[in-house]
């Protein structure tokens, strides 16, 4: 069902000082720059291993503090907020994990990083685990720093 | 630097039920069970991908309450402990990381699981994110399930 670690999703008050941060100390370099205000949250992607088996530093500021990434800032403090694996089928892998018991955040799949259709899965029921599943558009390959709103 | 996402630590009170959960949610195989006195854990590292790309989900359970393990569960409940990257050489890493600014926890490299070379790097630099460089030995391949105490 899973089929790799696609990103680790970390909290941040300030976007541009994290990703000085990565750049700086680890050389990673931004190959995407979103804000979603589904989610409520300004972000970038920055790649760590290339495709087929992708895996990005996703880095995340909440557009407002009343938002979940917000929320957790103000509760836990920056810092690691989430694990995304990388699916297949996030319909097929839905169904299943909902079937095992599992609380789904996201009923079905919504709009995520890069053009991905992503799914989030209750922590409750995962060991306090926020935990993404991520369907790639086309594979999720690598491609030039784009900043676009969805 | 870093060449992939190795794995996602994750503390947990019952290693035995968060072995049971990601096997029966996710279909994930433990390869590898280990017993580390040094960091105080008893471990198991669950395979999401293969070799050459391999990753995993590394469970933590605590051997005593006063443990860094121990005291994260006592602080901050169940949930993701730290995120470990791979690098294809500790030693020149934690050079070039040292000489960025940011504090080592390890300033050499100590045993990890599977075999591997490991050193911590200090959250309070890294944006509250405990960060584990992971040198595999060997190319870290997937091995049979082993138990052994290091």
């Amino acid at each position: 069902m899973l089929t790799r670690i696609d990103h680790v999703g970390i909290a941040c008050p300030d976007l541009e000082a994290a990703i000085a941060r990565y750049e700086s100390v680890f050389g990673l370099t931004v190959v995407s720059r979103e804000t979603n205000s589904e989610q409520g949250v300004r972000e970038a992607m920055l790649a760590v291993s290339a495709a087929p088996a992708a895996s990005y530093v996703q880095l995340l500021e909440p557009l407002h503090p009343d938002t979940p990434v917000g929320r957790f800032l103000a509760r836990r403090g920056e810092g690691i907020h989430h694990i995304g694996y990388a699916v297949p089928d996030i319909t097929a892998a839905l169904a299943a994990i909902g079937e095992s018991g599992v609380r789904l955040v996201d009923e079905r799949p919504r709009h995520g990083s890069m053009g991905a259709s992503i799914a989030f899965l209750h922590p409750s029921d995962l060991g306090g685990v926020l935990t993404e599943l991520v369907q790639a558009r086309g594979g999720r390959a690598l491609q030039p720093c784009e900043t676009k709103a969805i």
